[in-house]
């Protein structure tokens, strides 16, 4: 499916200049399993002592590499990541936990290791066996061209793993921890929550770092929860969703890390957090049929939680959405929105404003409002909604995309 | 905005000829609030005595109207009713609960009867102020011209209360309670779950049997939980949805009932039933830019809550609908949206049948099934799907539509 559709309009102008992170190598191959003519497989290494945190999928029908990973992330080593595009090993019963299970061991032979240490994450069809021969028979070669991680190396293991993408996801810092720098890269796919056929989300965030697993997985709920947790193109859920951070610790002169709350940790945090954003706002911006992306703000909320609920049901209702792909701002499928999310609101303490315009305020339609200035905002690529739902301070800030008639050309007229 | 569309081409072939309920008397009339050329306000009259149960949205932004009825509908007895079409009094502030008062005062005057024995309802756009004056203004020739409810006055009710719908709703019969014939007539009205713009779900049920008021909320609930309640077009909630169930006691020859469990009461749940549920599926068959009416039956589940919500998530699930407008069987979506409705699901025991043919069992694909007959089924107006989780024995059916090119004209192109 990649390539057949147009580059999302909004897509970012390249992919970046993602710096080399120090004891991690890349390479991938053609293994031929669904396309032809590019590369489908991204395998990594990346060096003894790595430590890697996970988060994955809540689908009760989740894949039989995330069952994998959920496993292996408990251990918190890592010693190498094998992710294929083009089927997704999902709803493929005990032979596709055999699968995985093949792949992995041919990983772990090639590096020495316990399978245990090798991750792995497939996206595509679901439902259909995924050729566990095609992938083993791909590993030596694979392993033979490994390589550092210049940007175009990055840019090409995040060419390997798109489905329905219509462009590479990257993003990357390099900080300091004390006084060492340290590298951070990361890659993404996914243009739908999931479109089964093709799409679901992967992130993979490699950095040479030296932290703890256990600073690793503290880190990376939060960082997940404000990210990719935070984004919506379609409210479906994939069977696949696989978040992975690994640490090298390959970076010279780093300090000891004992603890996610190390001030030495600010810059690195801060460096993360925007890492994290960037990639899922990413794939916000190749929602599929995306012509718009919209950031719903949403504050006064009865604590975080309610917020991002409420910020939720705004950016999943077809509503809201098909009135800003119509360009209209339709206040009222917003009080819809916020009346269906179930948490505490008063409906005369409720103010919205769109582009910053107060549109409603204490629950009614602001008096003699200027339509000018909001009618402009709605012509932007770029939609911003705020919501102050009045109770108390919780908030919360959510991106999605408009629904158009491209999302129903994708996904109903192209058949599988 | 009604009017402007095709008539669904889901719609039944015409309207039903409902049978005349003794101590009902209807009128409609035109306020030109919002159309032009057409009767947009429901007037009813009901005879002293008689009961009523409801059910409302649970929108925590829900409209004035509704505010009024839940009050009111506390109390069991009923004389009127006042229905409008084009504003939905929602968000409209304390301002709104002063129109509803002064529009109540109105009919309670005419009726010379208590204000909490009236309800109302009204539907159409969000956030604009409903002109009580042009209401109140024709109540007096309202009430001239009320007539008892012989088929003709059923259908310009129904035609009255229409917004975005393309055909009006109706759905009655004729029962025995004892040796007494009772009768029941019902209208509906509703496009989408919910268009702010126009579009909310409004049902009113009269019969003329006698029942207890505690009897009418007893039955209420359940017959609304496997219809109303259990269909979707969008997953949006109205702040208006309203559902009441009038009883007038006229018939003759009634026997006294006390409970809603007493066995002479069979006959009459089992026809309030096919009504709701008659109603219920008329709103999806005309559901915003439908091409296919979808029934979607879950077995297996933890219990039938778990069962409705399993079957809930895949008839909102965008990429479901999507895939059967295009009439694809695309049976990996499904098990998606099984995974995230977050019930007990065991992939490996997942069974998915689509018209009836066995698409996937076990969790895996059936082998080298027969994609013929599905593929013919998926080209009819009708599709069924059956999932059955193999946890327990929870049941539940849900209705829904397809997601069309249709759904985004009228949403996003048509601008309000």
């Amino acid at each position: 499916m990649a390539g057949d559709l147009p580059v999302s309009p909004l897509a970012p102008a390249g992919f970046p200049d993602l710096p080399v992170v120090a004891g991690v190598w890349l390479s991938t191959v053609a293994t031929g399993i669904k396309y032809q003519g590019r590369h489908d497989l991204l395998v990594c290494e990346v060096a003894e002592g790595t430590t890697v945190a996970g988060t994955f999928t809540k689908s009760k029908t989740c894949s039989a590499p995330v069952d994998w990973c959920k496993k292996a992330a408990a251990g918190g080593e890592a010693r190498g990541l094998i992710v294929n595009a083009g089927n997704a090993n999902a709803f493929t019963g005990k032979a596709g936990d055999q699968v995985v299970e093949t792949c992995i061991a041919a990983v772990a032979d090639q590096l020495a290791c316990r399978p245990s240490r090798v991750f792995c994450a497939s996206t595509g069809v679901i439902g259909e066996q995924l050729p566990a021969d095609k992938i083993v028979s791909q590993i030596a070669s694979a392993w033979g061209k490994m390589a550092a991680t210049d940007a175009a190396q990055w840019q090409r293991a995040a060419n390997a793993i798109m489905t329905t993408d219509t462009f590479a996801k990257g993003a990357g810092q390099t900080v300091k921890i004390g006084d060492a720098d340290v590298h951070i890269a990361g890659i993404a796919k996914g243009s739908g929550m999931i479109a089964p056929d093709m799409a679901t989300m992967l992130s993979f965030v490699f950095t040479d770092a030296r932290l703890p697993a256990s600073v690793m997985q503290n880190l990376l709920g939060p960082l997940v929860d404000q990210s990719f947790n935070s984004i919506t193109v379609d409210s479906d859920t994939s069977t696949s969703d696989t978040v992975l951070l690994m640490a090298t610790g390959a970076a010279a002169g780093q300090p000891t890390i004992k603890s996610h709350d190390d001030p030495q940790l600010d810059g690195f945090k801060a460096a993360l957090d925007a890492i994290f954003k960037d990639l899922a706002q990413q794939i916000v911006r190749d929602g599929e049929g995306a012509s718009k992306f919209i950031s719903v703000r949403v504050a006064g909320a009865e604590n975080d939680l309610a917020a991002r609920r409420i910020a939720l049901s705004i950016a999943n209702s077809p509503l809201v959405k098909t009135a800003i792909a119509g360009e209209d701002a339709n206040w009222g499928r917003i009080v819809m929105a916020v009346g269906k999310a179930g948490e505490m609101a008063d409906r005369d303490k409720l103010t919205i404003r769109i582009g910053g315009h107060a549109v409603a305020e204490n629950g009614v339609a602001v008096d003699g409002f200027n339509e000018a200035p909001v009618a402009a905002h709605m012509k932007n690529d770029e939609i911003d909604i705020s919501v102050d739902v009045g109770i108390a301070a919780g908030q919360a800030t959510v991106w999605t995309c408009d629904l158009t008639h491209g999302y129903i050309s994708i996904n109903a007229d192209y058949r599988s």
